[in-house]
């Protein structure tokens, strides 16, 4: 007899996870390794020490540790915002007239307003460990801006955030929250960096991208004294951070005896996808489960399905290490969609080999659809979901659909990621009418394609 | 020995009430009736029903009924997002040093972003019950409309909301949120309504004003078929229905053997107090605690400290039945603050009369000593407040050093009745110090008790 199933799930702070859980360490074929961008060779932890805090650099590069102790000072903050709620979505199953069931973890519930936080928490407290005094990043669509202006308030640090231009002028609520928290925001490009300056000389009307603002916040932090630089995404130390989101699910549910059928993630750069999905993908790799994992990504940047699996830098300027990727190629310049957090370019190496070797499914929606599953769940279930998360609710509401065609009991579960509260101008384009889709011309994406370096 | 009390009580499924606590029911000294505004004799329940659903009029008579059961109908809506957590403030009480522990009832989880939501599922099923198609409501601040627009989207009913002109214009964001839900918003005054067109005829270029706001939705409900107005606050059937904060509360407190000492909330008509302390206030009526409960309310409109125990309309259109209230007088118009939802000239009857008995505490502050708290907050327990709240956080922190300075070991419990997304323009004034404060001198008193009726 099963149990019944209460609409919110949560943790006790007794059952709370007190590890990350490291996928990479159940991979038979592991990720390739980073390289030096000037020797081609793989990236040492001395070669990524000027950049970023030590801790983050050792769990980068550590393939083999399968379960990472969570530290004390990391969990104290958790418990200022987790357990992140995991609903059962019964009035979307009622409203669908599926026999699916479905179930969401919701990971905006705390004021930054998205999963980013997780990562924020634990860079922001390595780096106090380090005894730094400040921190560099970028952010776009703001999100991670203000999730690392709220781990550097509580641990005291000094942030200094890049914010693409354009986003800066169009939300100027993200920046006066990130602003509120304390740091320091310049938008980019800026003044303030050599890179910045060059590029404001060449272009001096430009609008700014997210591959400047991290050129300008890793010179900044390079320069300065006690500074490291952090990103939000992309990296294995970020899903490692991530893992959180799918641990807590993976205890929850068993809690329950519930074992999902699908699952569905949004990926940008991967930081939600790699952690929503991990112990469940880890379950797959040891052949314990045969579940089926979703990617999706907006049609206007579609690194899986329409990328190429290359090395290539991770920012445009091209000073990083080299990644091994599914990537659009790092001139590609996605379209000013509203999904910014999913405008990027290339995606997380573990994926990216995961997808490869076809534990990963993905999928492309156009954000007209995207908007048009977001507003209905906002009416169902109550939620305002993100324009990124909605990417993850239009294909749990498809395969619910399918479920109702054939008559299938599955179980659906999927991450959403954040809430779209400082969206709303994206909402109004929809409410509007005025939404346009984007997907890319087979020469757009050669055009990228031709940015990939050689290797 | 003292349980271990988490960071978040969490009520489980099971344990979250079933009832509302009818206040009222405990009180010897029971509020002045509603009067008629022509005969001046008390408001029958046939006075009320061109206006108002069936069962909130029974509600707002009900007088001696103690427990009232919540109906399966809502039930189901609260568990779409209840229950709210109640959260212990670690990390306030380390950073102000206090010997006291700190409580605080998050009702912003929720994406209107406020309790209003309590009031308005049950206002939206009692419609939906009394076979209506549509309501009307008027909102100022926005999340009392914003709570509207989501109950009638899950009930499947038209809504009309007039929105202050000023505040739709200033708040593009919250327009937007309620227009997503499916509502239809008008800026008010407008030319839908007789009370609209006068006004504008009067004075073309006004920014409207919440009395006028409700004038026009009135007129609408009333000349409309199947349709009915609601009201986010002021009347006992909304308090009624805010009583599940304080519930949820008690339930919660009395699992860890906690008694709060001092219960702290904003006060602007009323809804969030008096749903707050609801169960609190009904022990210390019957004796049984001696709960200091103070009330918060902005130094702009201080209806409890500085206005008068009056018989007054609800409107400025003085239209409404006349409510015996502390009141600054319907005519009196509140400075542009920040804290919206509190610019209002009267209180809650109820409220009222235990202010009047002694029973609750009240205390003002203004604007700028107000979001110091809330900024303060927002670096320590990473939520960033609504400005109504943090009228509260305001007097709670106080409390917390008064106790440090004693070396008291007290509990303070407050309400944290939303979160400031939609309210960052005021943040941004406060950042750039250019937020000013305003008391009332005694002539702008007078000028709004001119206003009250002779009864």
């Amino acid at each position: 007899m099963s149990k019944h199933i209460p609409s919110r799930l949560y943790l006790s702070e007794e059952e709370l996870p007190k590890y990350w859980y490291n996928l990479r360490a159940f991979m038979k074929n592991k990720p390739a390794p980073m390289l030096h961008p000037g020797t081609l060779k793989p990236a040492t932890a001395d070669d990524l020490s000027a950049v970023f805090c030590k801790e983050c650099i050792r769990q980068e590069l550590d393939e083999t540790t399968e379960l990472i102790p969570i530290p004390d000072g990391i969990l104290e903050f958790y418990r200022a915002y987790r357990p992140a709620p995991l609903i059962r979505a019964y009035f979307l199953e009622k409203a669908l007239g599926t026999p699916a069931e479905i179930y969401y973890k919701h990971e905006g519930t705390n004021t930054s307003g998205s999963h980013k936080l997780n990562s924020a928490a634990a860079q922001a407290f390595y780096a106090k460990q380090d005894g730094l005094t400040s921190l560099t990043t970028e952010t776009g669509a703001g999100q991670w801006g203000s999730a690392m202006a709220m781990a550097c308030a509580f641990y005291g640090l000094d942030l200094t955030v890049y914010m693409v231009k354009i986003s800066a002028e169009q939300k100027p609520y993200r920046k006066a929250l990130i602003e509120t928290y304390g740091a320091t925001l310049i938008p980019s490009p800026s003044n303030t960096t050599e890179a910045g300056k060059k590029i404001l000389e060449k272009m001096p009307g430009t609008n700014g991208s997210l591959g400047c603002a991290i050129s300008e916040a890793i010179e900044k932090a390079v320069k300065t004294e006690k500074c490291r630089y952090v990103l939000g995404s992309v990296l294995n130390h970020v899903l490692l951070h991530q893992s959180i989101i799918g641990v807590e699910c993976k205890i929850a549910f068993d809690k329950y005896g519930v074992k999902p059928d699908i699952i569905i993630g949004c990926a940008g750069g991967g930081s939600n996808l790699g952690g929503l999905i991990a112990p469940f993908m880890g379950e797959k790799l040891q052949g314990k489960s045969d579940a089926k994992i979703i990617a999706v990504e907006p049609a206007s940047c579609p690194s899986f399905t329409r990328g190429k699996f290359a090395y290539d830098f991770g920012d445009t300027a091209q000073t990083t290490p080299l990644i091994k990727m599914y990537t659009m190629g790092n001139g590609y310049i996605p379209p000013a969609a509203h999904a910014g957090g999913l405008r990027y370019h290339g995606m997380n190496s573990t994926l990216s080999q995961l997808y490869h070797d076809k534990f990963i499914e993905a999928r492309t929606a156009v954000q007209t659809e995207i908007f048009d599953a977001a507003v209905k769940f906002a009416k169902i279930e109550g939620i305002l979901p993100a324009p990124e998360s909605s990417h993850a609710i239009k294909v749990a509401i498809d395969e619910a659909l399918e479920c109702k065609r054939t008559g299938e009991k599955k179980t659906i579960f999927f991450g959403l990621t954040g809430t779209g509260y400082f969206d709303m101008s994206a909402y109004m384009q929809y409410n509007a009418k005025t939404m346009s889709d984007h997907i890319p011309t087979d020469e757009e994406l050669e055009n990228g394609f031709a940015s990939l370096p050689k290797v």
